[in-house]
């Protein structure tokens, strides 16, 4: 059975699809209308009880969150080199990053600012959970910024925590972050954007490339 | 150079405190008063510039996060079975499980009520914010419960999952929650409380038992 990744354009789900570029793996990819509510429809919640995307299905279940299925990637396409391979220290790094962008940036400082609604049912307060959101981003891009080499992959070689990171940047970018004020973190993208994984991708997800 | 894990008593680095003891690992446990904001400090910032504990020194450096660290201590001390090796579907299940703890659990849902200061600085809204973190609290826990197979561990066998999956559950009971409205996880824990690992981590971190 060929793996199905069921995905949002430009959602987190663009992290694990560029690394199945990155290895060349044959994948469905099918696309999951979140305006539509599609992921919260009794068929995708028997697949993912959560009702998110990313959600990949082999014939041996489901798996979901994307830093989990970027390490089954990396380890299922090991050629595609995407994790440091036999060194656990090497390895709990990409995790400890991965698990931090996942975390803090993604379910606190991001859904603050995407998904007010997760943090209060009502919308006056959302202006405030908003603001907060976007302070916080600045000061964990911050710390990012400081560990990132420059002119290096996050973890000196290339692995999944550079799409991920890419994911992240966009992000701010798109709720009007200038990257100049990081600018580790922006010649990091612009190095992103020119892999043919990573053209492929956004692509396929119809997302506008820059 | 002994392994260092900086911890303050019944965070979520009590979960790779529990990894270690159950791996028989010696390492130095390094309490941090959050209380008096240590974590905070410029030694420990050096350390960690997130300002959060679990953190883990070794001679090869710092590592961050608690999954990161549990997935350490599991390929480092591989006799002591807490992860699946060697079947990369299988490590993934526990990466997906833990990284829903970490981030939907734990930075979105627990965080909104320890710490409502996170999404907003204005204290009057607090009290909605944590209403809504309880609230989404039992969203997640039945997700969890539903999951759970009666009488086994998170994944069948026993992994980095489970002790992380008890420190969710007396989160839970601290907020005042009755773990008796999800059964299978109640059964969980008193499993858990049952193991000598679980109970020398406890007396280590000074929490009382039970």
């Amino acid at each position: 059975m060929t793996p199905k990744l069921y995905y949002a354009p430009g959602t987190c789900a663009l992290a694990p699809h560029i690394c199945f570029e990155e290895a060349g793996a044959v994948v469905d990819y099918v696309r999951v209308d979140v305006g539509k509510g599609e992921h919260l429809q009794p068929d995708f919640l028997k697949l993912n009880p959560n009702g998110r995307v990313p959600l990949l299905t082999t014939e041996k279940g489901s798996l979901t969150e994307a830093s989990a299925i970027m390490g089954w990637i990396a380890r299922t396409w090991p050629d595609a080199r995407l994790a440091p391979s036999g060194d656990p220290w090497a390895e709990a790094q990409v995790a400890s990053f991965n698990s931090f962008l996942t975390s803090s940036v993604h379910a606190h400082t991001f859904a603050s600012i995407f998904r007010p609604g997760r943090f209060s049912d009502d919308p006056a307060l959302h202006p405030a959970i908003k603001a907060k959101g976007l302070a916080t981003l600045k000061d964990q891009f911050a710390v990012i910024e400081d560990r990132l080499e420059p002119g290096a992959w996050v973890h000196g070689a290339y692995s999944t925590s550079d799409p991920y990171l890419l994911v992240m940047s966009r992000w701010a970018v798109r709720v009007g972050e200038d990257l100049t004020a990081w600018p580790r973190i922006a010649a990091h993208a612009e190095r992103m954007l020119e892999r043919p994984a990573v053209k492929a991708a956004f692509e396929a997800e119809g997302i506008v490339f820059g």
